[in-house]
């Protein structure tokens, strides 16, 4: 059964209610779930997953500096990573706030894991972007995102 | 008396109502612009402006692959743009739907081209993104982009 | 037998004889592959392969303006990509000359049009990058390429 | 007479040896230049300077996790950075391994903070990447980056 993490750093809640969609939606399609404070997670609990979810509020457009430290000290099992399946979503204060590029900050340090990202067609392209309290679109995105990484999981996995 | 050009490739009418708002915050703060349509735009046009803003509709998060075969046409002039002033902005469908890069995307080939670029601590911090039709927040972020540039063209160039 | 399709837009021959390098690690793999010049491909072709990898020179920073127009027309397949295999690489003229940009802005479509794209826990993490003429260094990293696509296409297409 | 703060992380001494070369640039066009390890730098230092250079290693394809760490803690000082002169650079062990984007994603919390960056039209256009040990390129990328932002800084401060 794919074992999925979705780990997240949450100063306002807003991150971590975002997390919580996309649990939901791994679950649904069938993956066994983590969900985590990145505060509580250690890198070496990293490679024991079959997919890795990210979800950081955005700090200057990019993922929060603490979990840059998480993912700097995951290099001790670099290349352990390679081959399982990434997904990251972003909260922000304003449209245009820098909330993709947050994604993408996460999606980037991913595939130089080696690690296997997918976008969507609809919605969402990189992952979700929520603007402030996550209303009913982005619980959707949040929930679509979980799916997506599941099911490529499962795939993948089994 | 600093010279601005504004352009855009617009097909809904959307980044062309976005080129109109930056066009007066850069008339408001005392620049002369010129605002048009970019299919009427000509690469020897660029380096008689003393700053150039694009505006592009997000296709596949990336600026209309028409306003791009200008930007490799104007190789012809690398070099004679370097120190002018740059921005950028984008209208989109969605939000998360590749605005953020569509305007990056611009700033990136501004940066190539060795030009000037300046964010916004407040609202849209790379260039105004629109979503569907333009709203006050969005008309408010194009005339601050207007103002931006214009200022800083008008300090460097007089 | 996944069938994978490598497409480039090559001025010098570098990006071409790159793409070479990609097709042949992807028939190692196991792929039955398809190599083409970009201007001979339609974008009716593009849902017909389960896998598809694109080659740019490095103009601005970002795909050249004649693969981007190809893109934007794509848009009349829009979601009949989601879930298949991306790859990318570029050529450039000089290191730090905005080859991993270009290369980014490849797999940003990718995202967009919802397909898979893997990075590389070694050597060029988001998709090779030549400087110049393609030496062994890059041949290597093109090899990678096509045997990492192919293998992901084999093993979520057979 | 402009002010400017070159600041870096660095493990193997390849970003110091940089950050001189940076500095060395920088004086030579005019500027007074402050030369210091970013762990030696507080966050209420900055708004003291006309122009801030950041040089990172290439960790995961962005900036190192404590230069982030002290960019989210700036936050203090949100809109006193707005206007000043910002530029980057970064060392990598490889081509292709991220330094184009660690470069990048520098310029961008520098666009967030409302900073003015310019590019290159030849060389290294986002800001140099070194790889390994510094060579002549590469120096010479780095006195070239430390003119332009002094240079822009006299301009605009004097």
């Amino acid at each position: 059964m794919a074992k999925i993490l979705v780990t997240y750093y949450s100063q306002t809640g807003h991150t971590q209610s975002m997390a919580e969609q996309v649990m939901q939606g791994a679950e649904a399609a069938g993956a066994r779930v983590t969900v985590s404070d990145i505060q509580h997670i250690s890198v070496q609990d990293l490679p024991g997953y079959d997919g890795i979810i990210i979800g950081s509020p955005t700090y200057y457009g990019l993922m929060a500096g603490s979990i840059k430290e998480l993912i700097d000290q995951s290099v001790q099992y670099h290349g352990q990573l390679a081959g399982k399946i990434g997904g990251a979503f972003a909260s922000s204060a304003n449209i245009g706030g820098g909330n993709e590029t947050t994604v993408l900050s996460i999606l980037q340090v991913m595939l130089v894991h080696g690690m296997v990202v997918q976008g969507s067609a609809t919605g969402d392209h990189y992952g979700p972007v929520g603007i402030n309290v996550p209303d009913e679109r982005v619980k959707k995105q949040c929930q679509a995102l979980g799916r997506r990484v599941a099911e490529l999981a499962i795939k993948l996995f089994g």
